[in-house]
């Protein structure tokens, strides 16, 4: 795309969405199609399979070594969280969290009557010392976390980090919530243990495809305890009946005949270069930034400077051709009650960088940069 | 098949699930094919649509004469029951089904909070008489009904019945909820209006194809009123982004190809006889006992007299071949305290015998008449 064309169009760094040219339409009609035309092309349009399409459920067992009964797959990983949250929450409990993290998940917990405390988040993960303060003041019923790539921070927590909420939680008996949708999205270094391969008795690992297929799909899955994991298959019954099996089935299909491997290949390729884009202008554009560089995943966030020019931000860079989301949105309650929570939301830009080009996100970060000068 | 092999074998008079014969793979893989090719390919894998598939909603809008925005579609109606529960019962509040109702419903209306009573039900809807003395005690938040061929009872409720609910709904102001996933299955005589029809500013209509094509699509919509929709439809984001958009463009085209007007009609002739084999197999062999005749749906429904011998009737029937549900999942609390629910729940018969054939419908209803006997 010529320059020219990019310096006058919009930019949209709002929301963590694969490119659209990512999106393996014509592979998922295949899978779709051998599914409907294969042996259990009735059973997935009939009522049944309530805790996910067995199959596919096989499939995860095996991949993260535990028994299909402590897998449950369900429409995203979002509802189960929500039907998590719906069994673990009590009102007036306290959920810790990333600070920031996930909105949508924040919002969740909040919804389902918790009291949403953030945990300052270091370019290496979780600050343990700041964790150990809020356990000591008050057991929450669980730790929500994104230890890859996360959303909305980009940072991966160290294994140091991994194993002290390991402990953390066998010593304070909470409930480690680990939300790894970016994971497998790796596009240099080397992977970390899970928090279940460190605490698996207390560790409820969520996931989904949406990241890996397509986010259409809704194609989310939740391991845990198996206690756990039959009380909310239950409720998932009760809320859904089932969930929608069909793409369940598919999404098994693209497993066997080898497209997810060749298709997150392909992904790694687009993506990778749309990460090193936005390191490089925020390097070039914003040098006076210190940024945690992800090794994966969809995002790169940058706090700005508390003397740059970060007021009124989203309306002024929506002026410029440049879209962001709230970074307010993502931040939680405060550990400490003189902690100006609204001040760092403002001046906490997320950068999802998989859906633009190279061009767009030069252009898009030279926009930013522009725009908090002083 | 031969009556020696019907007498032989376990008949499942259990959930009211479609035929497996009846369910369109083929033509369903179709419609997916012509989607994913289509314009909406990559669209329907992409985050979106919030509030079900435009398309869709456009159409359904045409059909019940609303705006689009007054259409909901979700992963079947139980979620979108489950989300106007959420918003519309506090703790404590009052809903109203007819009594027996549909057992998940009823679960569904408990899990949020509220107190359900049941309202008799009797051979032409509810009981009016009953109802006015339930509103006059408490204004429900709800009237949970299912007018057209009633789960569990198969009844229809009456012109004049429908238009009582109505002016009731005015008169002392709570939603009606209609639930009418069973409406477009009639088999005969002529339907008469819906509630929206009559009093579309206190009407919440619900209904699904999971009996008109599948019900492992999970496609279920909701239509009322706009401001209510519109609440919902944030709710629903919040708790699952999206619903699985495929399969709900895959219903448009199912549709559009002219598929939905031809497999109905199959599904008629299929149901049809499967429907008279249920009343004169009643009639023949339970001739003491009267029962609403249906004219479309899923289900007939006996209640057995007081003197049959209904005691432990489960699992003597699982023991004979013949597999039932439990009649009392259906009953509510009863409006007046002295009311005997128990022994009403277990002399409640369900019959579902969409998924029977005329033989094992025949050899089901003697068996369970052998079973009762005194």
């Amino acid at each position: 795309m010529p320059t020219s064309q990019v310096s006058s169009e919009q930019i949209l760094f709002t929301r963590g969405v694969p490119a659209m040219e990512a999106l393996p339409n014509t592979l998922l009609s295949e899978c779709v199609q051998a599914v409907l035309a294969g042996p259990d092309g009735k059973t997935v349009l009939q009522y049944g399979h309530n805790g996910g399409y067995l199959p596919l459920r096989r499939m995860l067992a095996e991949q993260y070594d535990v028994p299909p009964d402590q897998v449950l797959v369900g429409n995203g990983s979002l509802h189960l969280q929500d039907l998590f949250s719906a069994l673990t929450i009590q009102p007036g409990d306290v959920v810790l969290t990333e600070q920031p993290s996930y909105d949508r998940a924040i919002k969740t917990f909040r919804r389902r009557g918790a009291r949403v405390i953030g945990i300052p988040l270091e370019h290496d993960g979780i600050n343990i010392a700041e964790l150990e303060k809020a356990l000591a003041k008050q057991t929450p019923s669980f730790l929500y976390v994104i230890p890859d790539f996360q959303n909305p921070g980009g940072v991966t927590m160290s294994g140091a980090k991994r194993q002290a909420l390991a402990d953390l939680a066998d010593r304070y008996g909470f409930w480690l919530v680990e939300d790894v949708p970016y994971r497998t999205l790796r596009y240099s270094g080397e992977s970390l243990p899970l928090l279940r391969d460190l605490n698996p008795a207390r560790t409820i690992t969520v996931s989904s495809y949406s990241k890996l297929i397509s986010p259409g799909l809704r194609v989310g899955y939740l391991i845990g305890p198996l206690d756990l994991v039959k009380r909310l298959t239950s409720l998932a019954e009760d809320t859904i009946l089932a969930p929608v099996l069909l793409v369940q089935a598919a999404v098994l299909e693209f497993h066997k005949k080898g497209y997810f491997t060749s298709n997150l290949e392909s992904l790694k390729q687009l993506y990778a270069p749309r990460l090193q884009a936005t390191i490089s202008a925020l390097k070039t554009h914003m040098s006076d930034i210190s940024f945690a560089e992800p090794e994966g995943g969809f995002f790169v966030s940058v706090t700005l400077p508390e003397q740059s020019n970060y007021h009124n931000l989203l309306s002024r860079a929506k002026d410029a051709g440049l879209v962001l989301t709230d970074g307010t949105a993502f931040f939680a309650d405060p550990l400490n009650e003189n902690e100006d929570v609204k001040s760092l939301g403002e001046r906490f830009v997320r950068l999802p960088f998989c859906a633009l080009t190279p061009e767009q996100i030069e252009e898009g970060v030279k926009r930013l940069a522009q725009l908090v000068e002083r």
